[in-house]
């Protein structure tokens, strides 16, 4: 029998003892076994720091979300080996197409989103310039740099390849080392993709490590600077959390645990409409999807009291027609539960639930397609129906085909129901009118990570209930554990530390990669936009001007565009305008005017103006002015996989009084060599 | 003697015991007592949640800003009172400035940044739209809305009035309410505060609350949507966040705890240099105020070890010059420490920093001027002096006028020695060296939650070393506490629940209150620029044109601006370009033709457009092309304060083929009437 190892440390370590056994939860028959004997926890952690941490600290973000698009090509053609492993799981195809395919969009998605939204460095720059004083040469800029730790990885046996995926794509992007710890009934799978990950030789030593088996001291072994994101049951999440290493250093910790979902059916949805059926057909699938087996599941359907007869009757009508068996067997809709302990597990839970539950649709016995009911995990699907004034739906996780349905009253009754999960995942309202929309998801939003509005509208691109996406957090307060993961850059973020730098401009610019109003400007006798992007410096500027704008230029320009608001054409009603006393120049000629004088024409490095960022009027132009502008290098972007990159300028129009008329950031495109 | 009272459910409660004693730092003599018996702990997180929270939910950010404000000028009129009794903390006046004025300056640029940063709005739309879908019809919008709980704000003894007011401030602006607890020690000064807080009239019900005394079983009663800040110990710090209350609903837990924060002299700055003065300077204001009873005072001067005896004898030289005494007394500049029991701790940590420090400056005798040197918590400032392989600088917290010199050999010397504080609110970096400064910053960031580096650029304006400021994140990882408050709009966020909201654009609409690209757009026969504030709706739109860009209008643009870029001119060469093809008009000119498309020209509501954001050339503008812009009303912002408020638009400038050539937003400042 085939023993489960771990790679840590820079090599695959084979346990020192026998270990558990590992059963198919379709045949029961035995797959593997596993255990994390001998594995020395404290000195993976220190790879990790010593090895994996430099190794990635040493590339760029977009460097960085290159090797996670290639390490996401990478499983894409090696996913029928997955694909195999993972029906042993119970799992059918289509369940894992979530697991395996979403687990590469995450990749995909993190290396696609990093590449536009952070910059090709390894600082990130949060948020504005804070100016400090009023003299301008004390200023504060926050920025992000990665842990120096690792990020510990405690993943649940639903999800074997999404879950370390997920949570490992930000780490990577931020340039903290992994070390996954798949919980050991999926184990195998998640073998198999650590395998495959390290095997394509794009992961710097020591950024990614596996435990399978037991976490034993690991814990133990936390410092300040590691991390942890746990996905998993509220009891061990609160048991991990109070563990002394985590409270003594306090050490960022992420759960994401039990949630008691909610989808709301707006009272606008009568039989008969789209919405209707889109409620239906969508706790349909959350209930049998990974045979129920999804932290995001639907648990509670909340439903207008008027409506919930038809709503039991659909649901169970539709419940009527998934065929359960062996999910390789491809007319099978809902598989097997990952073993027969989670299918005990769910049956206590039921019972807990059945105290104030009637079961509106499934029953003990199961019947399934190419499989043995007896040995393989099987459970049929159970709709139950509740009373509002129940409290076992509102607190007991069933954790399979199990959903119950809630009749409701009013607005403010289908968002107290709501709440009454104390904190959930997800939840979904299922309406076409736009204006309940807005209520019931500002009312339940302080107890959700993510709520999604379902209409005829949306309904063809919906991802659906039960989907985390990459771009939007995953997680939810209260019970489901307080934690957030993913939402794009968000969850890069959460593994670096903000810090507060105050200093002056010079000293800014030289900690961020990024010029700063006040920091030095370099003019030299060549113009910048004569300068390649590898020639380019931080701050190099050019000073073009003065050009008067004249009246003949403003009614010019009018008279051209077919601008001729009145602050340019008519003195006596700009004069009773607040804001300027009398006539003034246009905007958008005041920006034209100063690329005019800035812009150097021939054929060169500067391919491209691709946009204007913050540009702000901030003193009006009057006719007789003479403008003088400023344009300053501000941040330059090499692109990874292109001859060129971005280059950010700093303009600063300003008139005869050495006042600034306008500023802006101008967007150029300008070759590398 | 007087009996500290707390306000709770609607009114003053005088405790049902006698309490303890509090007592005069310089005197000794007894200022009140102190008890919560008979506060009902739980009726007061409940009327926080029930009364207080709606209450400022019906607030928009900018009315909840302009509230703020007022309060802030209502205690500046009344501060005198609290300089007087915070002389009996042992605070000098200059000390009760932090305390006192900084505090008020917190309010006052909550209010502030308030208003500039968020929406006259309750709902905070975080980040950019994300789309979901290929087809426009599912998008995703992260939203942010005020948690329904209390955020209840354990406060440290040291700083009784800007220690409650830096919690509160982003709590109200969040519209969650605040439910104070001040250390014992300075309850007095605090209560005061409070009872100036409820006598300006401002705050609604239930939004502050104050309990003097002992916690009791407060903790007990949390729920999932209330939050704790603390600041304190280390140690209570872990015995609050293991709670089980806590625990258990996964309450947001935020902790500003010990901090062995260290300055960094940099190599450049030798005797005679400007940085080496402020160097010295620093350390002995960072010994000296408050008596050293900052969390972000100087623990650890880490000096090159070349320059080591020079630093010790300046400050010492500058120690000696410090008058400490009775802090009413404006000679002095160094009052008492909050209690003698406070001094005894002091004392206590000092016995273990000598096990491995030697005495450089200070003894256990200590002359006062105008006090009782028996009665009073008066000490010497202690500057110690210790090898860079001692353990005990890293590790023990003296919170007292104490300070250790470590020397240093190199960058990454004092870069490991800084982290050997295992996380810290501040450090500081002074030098004239801008590569330095980058490395010892960059180096020693994922410690520290800031960082100041001081040169002789910034010194005239720097706010020090150890003053946390509105704007910046105030915090630090590990031994710190890990948290984060403050930061401007972060710390408002702390108090709120982030959800990804997924739908379609028009119900995103309609929950965030911005039109968002594909949501319903409605085009009257009036034109959007003719209507007031008050009668614009979002989704108001004027589509106009088309209007054909000739080559001669290139041409004349070019020749008018001077903008004669060569992809504008020159056939030949913009054809070599390597997104253009062939001569292109300029997006100056396509911007400027939209606006004489889009704009109304007479007097009216609009009075002026202010600047222009996200503007991106997205398709190249080609001789012969015809533009077509919709100007659709995207999120309007009345001004509470004015006759007009910020109207954003969402311009889309189209060409003949349907293909967005640029995309961009307008901001026009509109009359309300």
């Amino acid at each position: 029998m085939s023993l489960l190892r771990s790679y840590v440390s820079g090599r695959w370590h084979v346990p020192d003892a026998d270990g558990a056994p590992l059963h198919d939860a379709v045949t029961g028959e035995e797959i593997a076994r596993i255990s994390s004997a001998g594995v020395d926890m404290g000195a993976a952690l220190s790879w990790g720091r010593e090895v994996g941490g430099p190794a990635l600290r040493e590339l760029t973000f977009h460097q960085r979300a290159q090797l996670l698009k290639a390490l996401g090509l990478h499983l894409k053609e090696h996913k029928d080996e997955l694909y195999a492993l993972s029906y042993r799981t119970g799992a059918t195809k289509a369940d894992t197409w979530i697991d395996v395919d979403g687990g590469i969009g995450v990749l995909l998605g993190y290396a696609s989103k990093a590449k536009r939204e952070l910059p090709n460095d390894t600082v990130y720059v949060d948020g504005a310039l804070e100016p400090l004083g009023r003299g301008g040469t004390f200023v504060g800029q926050h920025i992000c740099t990665p842990l120096r730790g690792v990020a510990v990885q405690i993943n649940a046996f639903n999800f074997p390849m999404w879950g370390p995926l997920e949570k490992f794509a930000p780490a990577f992007i931020a340039g903290v080392p992994s070390l996954i710890k798949p919980a050991s009934q999926t184990a195998y799978v998640t073998e198999k993709l650590v395998e495959l990950m390290l095997a394509s030789g794009l992961l710097p030593d020591g950024s990614l490590q596996l435990v399978s088996g037991s976490a034993g001291d690991l814990l133990d072994h936390l410092t300040a600077q590691d991390l942890v994101g746990f996905t998993g049951s509220a009891s061990t999440a609160q048991h991990l959390r109070t563990h002394q290493a985590v409270i003594r250093s306090s050490v960022r910790f992420n759960a994401e645990a039990d949630s008691l979902n909610c989808s709301i059916l707006g009272p606008d949805a009568v039989a008969g409409t789209p919405e209707f059926d889109l409620f239906v057909n969508q706790l349909v699938s959350e209930m049998t999807t990974k045979a129920g087996q999804k932290c995001t599941a639907i648990r509670r359907a909340l439903v207008p009291a008027s409506l919930i007869d038809e709503v039991a009757e659909a649901t169970s009508a539709k419940l009527g027609g998934i065929v359960i068996g062996n999910p390789a067997n491809r007319d099978v809709k809902m598989g097997a539960l990952a073993g027969l302990e989670q299918r005990e597990e769910v049956r206590r839970s039921l019972k807990a639930l059945l105290e104030s539950a009637s079961v509106v649709y499934g029953s003990d016995e199961v019947t399934v397609v190419d499989a043995d009911a007896e040995r393989g995990a099987f459970m049929s699907p159970m709709l139950l129906r509740a009373a509002s004034d129940a409290v076992q739906p509102h607190e007991v996780e069933a954790f399979g085909p199990v959903s119950t349905l809630l009749p409701y009253n009013s607005v403010d009754d289908a968002i107290a129901l709501a709440a009454r999960g104390a904190g959930s995942l997800v939840g979904s309202v299922v309406t076409g009118d736009a204006s309940f929309a807005r209520d019931v998801v500002l009312g339940v939003a302080p107890w959700h990570g993510r709520v999604l509005v379902l209409d005829r509208e949306d309904a063809a691109e919906s991802t659906g209930h039960g989907s985390p996406l990459p771009m939007l957090v995953h997680g939810g307060p209260g019970r489901a554990g307080g934690g957030e993961e993913m939402g794009g850059m968000r969850g890069v973020l959460h593994h670096m530390q903000r810090t507060a730098v105050q200093g002056s401009p010079r000293v800014l610019s030289a900690v961020t990669n990024r010029w700063v109003t006040g920091a030095p400007r370099t003019t030299e006798d060549v113009h910048p936009f004569r300068k390649t992007l590898e020639t380019l410096r931080l701050g190099d500027t050019v000073v073009a001007g003065p050009r008067t704008v004249t009246l003949e230029d403003i009614e010019h320009f009018a008279e051209f565009t077919g601008d001729t608001f009145y602050a340019h054409m008519d003195e006596e009603a700009a004069a009773a305008n607040p804001f300027f006393g009398g006539r003034v120049a246009h905007g958008y000629l005041v920006v034209s005017f100063a690329a005019g004088l800035f812009v150097s024409p021939e054929p060169g490095p500067v391919l491209a103006n691709y946009g204007l960022e913050n540009l702000r009027f901030v003193t009006p132009t009057f006719p007789g002015d003479e403008l003088t502008v400023t344009l300053t290098v501000k941040q330059i972007t090499p692109r990874e996989d292109q001859e060129y990159g971005e280059v950010r300028w700093d303009a600063d129009v300003a008139n005869q009084k050495g006042e600034s008329v306008a500023r802006y950031d101008v967007l150029t495109l300008v070759a590398k060599r």
